[in-house]
C-alpha cells in the first residue's frame, strides 16, 4: 500500500480522500477546516496534518482539490506548502479547476525540487466524487500520469490524457464554458416561449426529444420547473470557471463574444443575490426582465 | 382517399408531398419552380397546378412548406393565393418556419372565409422529410389538428400540440434559438482549447462523454473536424430563424442578450461569405480571429 | 407664395407645419388626430384636410413627419394616400425617421406617377422644430432637393445633402446608433464609478472636461443626477431607431455586436416599464443590477 | 527646492520627470531602461539611480508612471522597491493607470512603513505630459494630496480630488471605459453608413455638428479617414484599461454587457495584429466584416 496525501477536504475532496483511504492506502490529509481532517482521521483512519507541508512529507503521490487558483498556489508553493517537503520523484496531481497559467507556474516551481506535477481537473460533482465515478482530464508528462493512474482509478472512471502542462485544465474550462452558454441559451429560449404562451414543461419535453437535447439541460430543467435552486453547482463557481476560460482566452488573444455576455449574465445573477444558489438560478435574471416564471403549470 | 394540396416543393416540401401521394391520396401541387410540380406529377401522379389558388380549390387539407414569412403570406393570402379558392371547412397547415405574428395574421384572414389554419413547423431536415419521420409542433385549434393528424402522420413520427395559434412556431423558434447558441458556444469553446493545445478530436470525445453532450453537436462535430461544410441546414436559414426568434422577443418585450450576439456572429459568417454553407461553417469566423483551425490532426 | 402640404402633426410636425404657414405659404394639413389639423387651421390659417390625398392634391411640395415606417408608407402609398392625388412634378420630402428600404420603395412608387421623393430626416427635437433650427439630412436627387430647399430653410438651419435615395436616413440612423451606444456606455461607466465610491456629480464634471465630453451626455447628465426622466426623446423611440439601424445592417450584411447589446439593454428598459420615459431612464436597468442610484449627493 | 524621485521614464514619465527637474527640483530617477535615466541625468541634471529603492531613499515625494499593475506593484513593494527605503512621512503618488484593488494593497503596505500613498492617474497623452497640461484624478488622503499638489501642478493643469484610496483610478477607468465604447460605437456607425453609400467624411462632418459630437471622435476621425493608425494610444493599452474596468466591476458585482463586447472587439483587433497600432485601428475589425473601408473619397 502507498503513502498518499490529500489536501482540501470540501464537498469534492472529502469523499475523494476517503475513497483513497478505503482502498487501503495510507492517506495524510490536510484541510483549511481542521475538523474535516480530524473527522476523516477518526472515522476512516487517515492521518490529520496541520499543514500541507506536513501532509506531503512522506507521500509518493499528493492530490489536492481546492476552490480557486489562489488557494491552489498557496497550498502548493506558499508558506508551509507542499514544495517545502515533497520528496524528489513524488507526484502532485491537482484536481482543482484553476487557471492553466497559474498551474504551469506552480508546476515549474515544483519541478525545481524534482517534484512532478499534473493538472487533473475533474467533472462529476458530489455524486461522482462519492461514488468514485469522476471523469478526469489530465495535463502533464504522460509517464508521470501513468504512475498515479492507479490512484486516480480509485476516484474516477473516465480518463482523458490531454497533453502537456495545463491541457487538462484547458479541456475542463472549455467544457464548462460550453455548459454555461448552454444554460444561458436555455434560459433565453425558455422565457421566450413561456411568455409567448407555450407550456414550459412541454417545451422541455420537446427539447428532450430533439437534437437540442443535452445531458446538462435534461438534468437541470426539472429543478427549474419545480423552482428548486438548492445548490449542486453554484452560480458563483460557474462564474469563476467562465472567468478563468475568458482569462485564458485573453492570454491566447482569442475574443469570445457570446461567452463574455454569458459571463455578464451570470454576474447579473450574482448581483441580484443568486450567487450561492445553483447555477440554474441564473434564469431568474431573464425572468425578472420578462415578467414571467418558467415553472410547472399549476392547473 | 382524400383530396389534398401541397404548396412549395423544396428540399423539404418535395418529399413531404411525395409521401402524401404515395400513401394513396390525391395531391394537387404547386411550386414556385414549375418543373418540380411537373416532376411530381409525371413520376408519382400528383396534379401539377399553375397557382396556389388552383391547387387549393378542391382540397380538404392544404399543406405548405416555403422559405420565409413573405412567401408564406403571399402563397396563402396574396394574389392567386389559397384564400381565393379554399373551401369553407378546409384546413391549411403551414409547415414553414415563419413569424408567429404573420402566421396569426394569415390565420385570421383565412378564418374570414371559414378556412381553418394551423401552424405546424417541423424539424428533422431532409432525411426526416424523405423518411416520413419529421417532428411537428402544432399551434391552433385542437379539433382542427385532430382532423389533419392522419395526414401529418404520413409525413412525421412525433407530434406536439403546443396550444393556440402561433404556439407551434414559438416552440420551434425557441428550439432553434437554443441550437444556434449551442453551436456558437461550441465554436468558442473549440477555438479556445484548440489554440491552447488540446487536440480538437479528443475535446469532442470528452464532450460526447460529458453532460455537455448534445445530439446536435455530436452530429455536427465530425463535419467540422473534416472541414466538410456542405449544406444540410445553411447558416443563412439559421440566421433567419434566430432573427425570427428575436423579432418575436421584441414583440413580447423580452431582451435576449446572448442570442443577439449569436445572431451577430451568424451575420458575420454571412458577411464573410459562408451564408450558403452549412451552419457549422460559422466556426470559421472564430477561427479567423484565432489564427487556428479546428480540424483532425494530420499526424 | 407656394401651395404646400404637411402630413403628421405630432410634437415635431405641428411646429414645422406652423413655421411654413407663418412664413406666408398656403399649407394644407392632415393629421391622424383631426383636432390638431383643425387647431392649425383655426389659429394659423392652414387648411385642414380629411386625408393625406386631399392635402396633397394641389401642393407643389408635400412634407411629412410621422412616427414609424408603417405610418409613412400608409400615408404616402396606402389608401387615400399621397400617391393618389399628388401632381406630376410635385416633391414629397419625408422628415420621418424610417426604414431606408421602405423609403426607397415608396420613392419608386411615387416616381411611377411622376412625383419626386426625398428622404429628409431631421434632428433637433421639439425645440429645434419650434425654433426652425432643425438639422436635415437629405437623400434623393440633388436637383429635387434644390427645389424644396427654400421651404426646408424655414424649418431648419443646417442641411446635409447625403446622396441618393435613403442616404439621409442612413446618416440619421448611424448618428442615432452612436448616440444610443454613447448613452449605454455612460450608464455602464457611471454605475461602476458610483458603486466604487466616486461622487457621480464629480464624475460628470470630469467627463465634461475631458475628451469623453459629448454634447449629448453633457445635456442629459443633469437630468439623471436629478432623477428627472420626463420625456424629451423616449426610450421606446430610440429603441425603434436602433432597431432600424440594425435592420439596415442586416440588409447590408454587417454585424453590429455592441449596438445589438445596446438594443437589448434598451429593450430591457422597456420590459421594466421605462419605454415611455426619456431615454436616459435606461440607466435604471444598470442601477437595478448594481444596487445603487446615480444621483446628486444629498449631503 | 525639494528632493523628489520619479520612477518609470516612458512616453509619459520622461517628460513628466523632466518638467519637475526643469522647475528646479532635485529629481532622482529610475527606469527599466537605464539609458533613459542616464539621458535625463546628462541632459537635464537628474540623478540616475540603479533601483527604485535608491531613487526613493531621500525623496519627500516619489512619483511613478509605469505600464501596468504588476510593474507598479513591483516598483513599489517588490525587491529593491520603494518600500525598502522610503522615509516615513514621504508621499508616493502613482500616476500609472492600474488596478484600484492592487493600488489599495500597495497603499496599505507603504502605510505600514509610515509612507503616504496616492493614486493619481492622468489623462492628456504625450502632448499633455510634455506641455505640463495633464489632468490628474486623485485618490487617497486629502491632506496628503495637498502636500504634493505643488509638484503635480508642474506636470498638470486640471486636478480632481475624487475621494479615498483608489477613487482616482475608478474615475480614470470609468472615463476610459466610456471612451472605448464610444470608439466602438463610432466604428459600427461608420461602417454601416459607409457601406450604405454615405460619404464617411460627410458623416463625420454631420457628427461634428450634432449632439453626437465628442472631443475624442472629432480628434480621431481624421486619422481614420486618412488611414493613419500610427500610435498615439495603442489598442493594446486601451484593451488593458477596459479589462481593468471590467475586473473592478467584477469585484463590485456589476455586470457591464456593452463594455464586455467592446472589450472582445478590441481583443479581436489585437488577434488580427493591430494591438500595437493606435486604438482607432479597431475599426479594421468592423471593416473586415463589412468589406469596405472608412476612408477619404479619392474622387
Amino acid at each position: 500500500m502507498a503513502n498518499l496525501a490529500f489536501l482540501g477536504l470540501g464537498i469534492m475532496g472529502y469523499p475523494m480522500a476517503r475513497n483513497l483511504r478505503q482502498a487501503g492506502h495510507d492517506v495524510a490529509v490536510w484541510s483549511n477546516t481542521a475538523a474535516k481532517a480530524q473527522k476523516l482521521a477518526s472515522e476512516f483512519g487517515a492521518v490529520a496534518c496541520g499543514t500541507p507541508a506536513q501532509a506531503a512529507a512522506n507521500a509518493e503521490a499528493i492530490f489536492l482539490c481546492v476552490g480557486d487558483s489562489a488557494m491552489s498556489e498557496e497550498v502548493l508553493t506558499g508558506k508551509n506548502g507542499v514544495v517545502e517537503t515533497a520528496k524528489p520523484g513524488a507526484v502532485v496531481a491537482d484536481a482543482s479547476t484553476v487557471s492553466p497559467e497559474m498551474s504551469r507556474r506552480v508546476g515549474r516551481a515544483l519541478a525545481e525540487k524534482g517534484v512532478h506535477f499534473l493538472d487533473a481537473p475533474c467533472t462529476g460533482s458530489k455524486p461522482g466524487a462519492e461514488g468514485g465515478t469522476l471523469t478526469f482530464m489530465i495535463g502533464g508528462d504522460q509517464k508521470v500520469y501513468e504512475k498515479v493512474k492507479p490512484f486516480l482509478e480509485i476516484m474516477g472512471k473516465q480518463f482523458y490524457y490531454c497533453g502537456g502542462p495545463g491541457m487538462g485544465l484547458h479541456a475542463k474550462l472549455s467544457q464548462n464554458l460550453i455548459l454555461a452558454n448552454m444554460l444561458q441559451a436555455f434560459n433565453e429560449g425558455m422565457v421566450l416561449c413561456t411568455k409567448a404562451g407555450v407550456d414550459p414543461a412541454q417545451m422541455i419535453e420537446i427539447l428532450n426529444n430533439s437534437a437540442a437535447k443535452s445531458g446538462f439541460i435534461t438534468f437541470k430543467a426539472p429543478y427549474i420547473l419545480n423552482r428548486d435552486f438548492s445548490t449542486n453547482f453554484s452560480t458563483k463557481w460557474m462564474h469563476k470557471d467562465v472567468t478563468l476560460a475568458i482569462d485564458s482566452a485573453e492570454a491566447l488573444n482569442i475574443p469570445l463574444p457570446v461567452t463574455s455576455i454569458t459571463q455578464q449574465m451570470f454576474r447579473a445573477a450574482i448581483a441580484k443575490g443568486f450567487g450561492e444558489e445553483d447555477l440554474c438560478a441564473t434564469i431568474k435574471v431573464m425572468e425578472d426582465w420578462s415578467g414571467i416564471e418558467v415553472k410547472k403549470s399549476t392547473t
